[in-house]
């Protein structure tokens, strides 16, 4: 089940080039950067997060930067975000969460963190029955993505899938408050931004980057 | 200069479905989430960031949630990221960044802070003109998105820009390692799987869901 996203791409298809190829082998093996280990002292010793200092080594000078973590990561990646669609009603299925460091409702991916001993796949589709109560097929797998590399080794797999089951009921924890709902698929970007207008929600980064994709896809691919 | 992204729907072109108008109206009204003031004590007081714990109420129970903010928002949002792309040339500028937190080298938009009293659109020219070099068109922004609304207030506000000069020298801080570096926009996804797949980075999630939606809208969009 743990399919990486590849798109069909064939072995000799060569995406990269020689430019590109050649600037990252240079930017892997740069002595210039000469980064040293990497030691953590952790100030915030909370239950989900902890933050603290990062003390490193970069061009050769003792540097210092502020970080925080999740404490929860049980394997490669901390969440799941399941892009899950109908595509033949057009339409994707998305969550609204209320979200207590906003103190807003925020629209979103269903998601969640992955389990111990737990694939991505069966994270995803544990994830999307208990925030949406409905069943779903997993097509596609990506690789750990980063969410704020900045500040934190958070990461999230993308999990697409194909919604089975309308039926069904959430299962949610007594501190969450979060709503399902489906917007169109073709106008997801206007559907976000009208959503947007109307009422007073934040959207989440990933899902609004996904949309602009879509709509760029639009106009900027032949 | 401050044009939303809204890719010129008119002005009574509804795209929300009368079920979803409903069921945000309920959301935003609901009782039943009866939540109370946020108050927040930080642990953890850095120079960028802060984290601790929020005090607040919802469905009636006092809880306490734990977060972490940036320091340095001056205005609506905290930070830009630039989509900067010559479509003519079938191409986007992306930028190769060490990251200290995962210590390693992040493939991510060219991004930066906003300055004080300055608008979005200056800095997505400041930044890309710091970070790679080049002069660009500032054709879209969009609203204020969050980055991680599960643990932090963080936001950044997408800006679109054409590139119009190939020329000039990126001007870096003395701790800060960026590389600048062009991907075919038609296969950017196939792009960065081949790049993860021949050197050990990673790539951080605005940028994998952008390339995400591009290329499922070669497939998914009529």
């Amino acid at each position: 089940m743990n399919k990486i996203l590849t798109f069909n791409m064939a072995a000799k298809d060569e995406v990269l080039s020689s430019t590109v190829e050649k600037q990252f082998q240079r930017l892997m093996s740069n002595k210039e950067r000469d980064i040293k280990s990497k030691e953590c002292s952790w100030i915030f010793d909370g239950k989900w997060i902890r933050a603290g200092h990062i003390h490193y080594s970069l061009k050769g000078e003792t540097r210092v930067w502020e970080t925080v973590e999740r404490t929860t990561r049980k394997g490669t990646a901390d969440a799941v975000d399941i892009i899950a669609t109908q595509k033949d009603k057009d339409r994707i299925l998305l969550v609204a969460v209320y979200r207590p460091p906003i103190n807003k409702i925020c629209v979103e991916f269903p998601s969640g963190l992955i389990d111990k001993n737990e694939e991505p796949s069966e994270a995803g589709e544990r994830e999307l029955r208990e925030e949406t109560g409905h069943e779903g097929k997993v097509e596609n797998i990506s690789v750990p993505v980063y969410c704020d590399p900045w500040k934190s080794t958070e990461n999230t797999i993308l999990v697409q899938m194909s919604i089975t089951d309308d039926a069904g009921k959430q299962s949610l924890d007594d501190d969450e408050y979060i709503e399902a709902f489906y917007l169109s698929l073709q106008n997801l970007l206007k559907s976000l931004q009208s959503l947007k207008e109307k009422f007073d929600i934040e959207i989440e980064s990933k899902l609004y980057l996904f949309a602009l994709g879509l709509e760029n896809g639009k106009t900027l691919l032949k």
